[in-house]
């Protein structure tokens, strides 16, 4: 069998099978790169052929890509594909690469998708684990409600209403694994509906549209302007995935009249609306945007998450379905695959406060980091244009044309990992991409959070 | 369209979605038997079909007819179908139940599948998640291996090699969310193989076959002998999941000849086992018996559970795979679903010695029951044989020809829940049925235990 990447000479020695395909992948790339065996401009095979080719996930070569990319070694640019940087050997052959850019996880990070992790709440949430296992009678230990904890459900709806105000009673509430389970479950029911494709935004993450892929369903983009997804562009029927309060990752929310216009669409062909609603928490500039499921609960399924709010790690998420979805959804695994021990801690977080309290504290931390961010590259990148940071925790910076790319690799340089809009672009987009810079401001602990923006700054023109 | 269920005149004013469906099913049901609209004797339609006319699960279906069954309104017998129970009309139409017949929860249940959740070591599991908890690095609460946190795939793959015999190191384990979401990933990735049908035994629990079912694959079940399942029947290639090493529901374990050649038929054929090792930590009578596993790791995936030696509401379960599988099994989704703070709470409760002392304890109550149950049975039903290994949580009790469903609807009127043997029975079966009681005795708290075995003994023949 012809393998695209045997034309290059590279030997890539590659395991076909275990966790360590990335690594090896993205060493074996590193080295025909650094050896010469790939001469800078020579562009590599897309993803998706040299994943099909070596028999492993795409996911995994659009990682070591990307992990490339962010080292330098490679470039990637809307319409020529992925390339071996030039000027990317850095060093002579054989020569070891000094430890700043030795293989492996940078010093910083700026990538979106995961808050500041040292602020998790561990006595509290420990505290509340205490009282909500005192509490629990015994049978909450067996099997129990496919929907997830009633005490869970119950907290949800309260507080769902006050903060996102979304409309539900707990009976529609799906507790899950974590905002990718729902989707992958909802997608599941949709393929069994007869859907074949899902409507998506035009930027947004690979991992969520693979996961869709592989129950069936394609994705396909909404075309976009500069106010966000165009919503007249959807059919009839289907179903659509969007982020109407805070788009990941362009971060802007969806303007009114698309709002309404997404379910007038919703209500007249009988249509879904999947609302990713990540960081709903997290609003600077005024009262948060309400959730799009108030306007009209019958077609819109709520998604949350605690992935964003607390952390990634426990894997909390919940769905808020219309009623005629609930059995289908229970039917396709449900949840009772939570474990009940974080769904009566969580419950009792809300309950007792401790989750506003946490959430009102992470509020400020992010936003006194993202005013830190606006005026250190007010001073030192004038070029360099902020949007996107009314809410959430992460913005983008919006480049001169054509420089996306090298300020990837220069942030690389400076042992920072970040990445391009370019990256969160699905590939049947059509709209001209814009060079910009997706910095999620929330990742670093706050005593890394400093060195991390002068790194940052360093890297910008 | 002709609804089956409408000849009967029966009007089952069902919504066609929420949760209460199974109930709303039970209830309409029941009162359509009570007021005389479907007469004793009546055959009622299957599962299946009932569920497709009024668009329900047939699980729904199943489990109120399973609920009625119990309550000794209907029967249900091989061949015969479920049917309107003779004499089933317990009291005339309009009276109202007595409370020891009001539908809901009977008071006592010897329904298998829980542990005594009364004995889960709260207090003990609660120290091991503040001492993982205050261990845990930061990024333990990001989104982390997809295999699951390396703390307990090392913990486990320790107490696996020692208490189960199993051959792996913790880069071949996944972490998943109980038996169920491994079984769902497996058959996942066995249909992507392009497999259509997964080989079960004769005997199991439909809610696995579902599963599996929805994944695209068929079940179809092996004959069986006294000996257990006909391993030579296997095909060429293809996958059997099988439950080596305690049969559920039938309670033997595969002679070693079967063990071997079926192991034999793996690597001929290229075929792979799913090995089911629910409850393998509870043996009465002499050493455990070892995993098949350890025969050949490179064609046996092991799934294990803490379902029964700590409680299902755990959520927590693991797959020990082959090699070459585990890219395929991590590209489907992997684990990535399992909360961290119940996986490195697992691993310390495994690393400190609480797992182990919390099984042993709980082998010397369980045993006692066993014994009590024996003791018992000999003295007031002798007719009744307690057949099955002495392992695991529950036994079967062979009853004289044609009184099983008998014996199920006497220990309804005991207010016992308790299925028969017929009621695991793989639709495709061919072997001929016998009589049996499938008694969880694991289930009762301690303090109910002993009122629950009068009931039983006051049900039996």
């Amino acid at each position: 069998m012809a393998k695209p990447w045997a034309t290059f000479g590279v030997d890539l020695h590659l395991e076909p099978s275990g966790p360590g395909v990335r690594r090896g992948l993205t060493d074996a790339l590193r080295e025909a790169v650094r050896s010469g065996r790939l001469a800078p401009g020579t562009r590599l095979p897309s993803s998706r052929s040299l994943a099909a080719d070596l028999g492993i996930a795409r996911n995994t070569v659009a990682d070591a890509y990307a992990d490339l990319v962010a080292e330098g070694w490679l470039t990637a640019r809307q319409g020529s594909g992925t390339r071996v940087a030039e000027g990317a050997v850095p060093q002579p052959p054989q020569r070891p690469a000094p430890a700043r850019r030795a293989p492996g996880r940078p010093a910083h990070s700026l990538l979106p998708g995961v808050p500041d992790l040292a602020s998790f709440p561990r006595a509290e949430w420990l505290k509340a684990a205490r009282r909500a296992l005192a509490a629990a009678p015994n049978d909450v230990l067996g099997y129990g409600d496919p929907r997830g904890r009633a005490e869970l459900r119950t907290a949800l709806a309260g507080y769902l209403a006050r903060a996102r105000g979304v409309r539900t009673d707990p009976d529609r509430i799906v507790v899950c694994n974590g905002f990718a389970r729902g989707l992958k479950l909802l997608a599941e029911v949709l393929h069994a509906r007869g859907l074949r494709t899902l409507a998506v935004e035009s930027y947004g993450l690979d991992a969520h549209w693979d996961l869709v892929h592989r129950t069936g369903l394609a994705t396909e983009p909404l075309p976009h302007d500069e106010h966000g997804p165009r919503v007249d562009a959807l059919g009839e029927g289907g179903a659509v995935l969007l982020n109407p309060t805070h788009q990941f990752p362009l971060g802007g929310a969806l303007p009114p009249g698309r709002r309404a216009a997404v379910v007038e669409w919703a209500r007249r062909t009988g249509g879904l609306i999947l609302e990713d609603d990540y960081d709903g928490e997290f609003r600077y500039d005024r009262q948060p945007v309400g959730a799009l499921q108030d306007l009209d609960p019958d077609h819109v399924v709520y998604l949350g998450t605690a992935s964003k709010s607390l952390a990634p790690g426990l894997r909390l998420g919940w769905m808020v379905l219309p009623e005629s979805l609930v059995p289908e959804v229970l039917d396709h695994g449900g949840a009772r695959s939570v474990g009940v021990l974080d769904q009566l801690t969580l419950a009792e977080f809300l309950t007792s406060g401790a989750y506003d309290r946490h959430v009102r504290a992470a509020r400020l931390r992010y936003r006194r980091r993202r005013d830190a961010l606006v005026t250190a590259l007010a001073a030192r990148a004038p070029h360099v244009h902020v949007t996107g940071i009314a809410a959430g925790l992460h913005a983008v910076l919006r480049l001169p044309p054509g420089t996306e790319q090298a300020v990837v690799q220069a942030a690389a340089w400076q042992n920072l990992a970040v990445t391009g809009l370019a990256h969160y672009r699905h590939p049947h987009t059509t709209t001209s991409p814009v060079d910009a810079l997706v910095v999620g401001y929330g990742t670093p602990s706050d005593h890394t959070w400093p060195t991390t923006l002068e790194a940052l700054c360093r890297a910008l023109p």
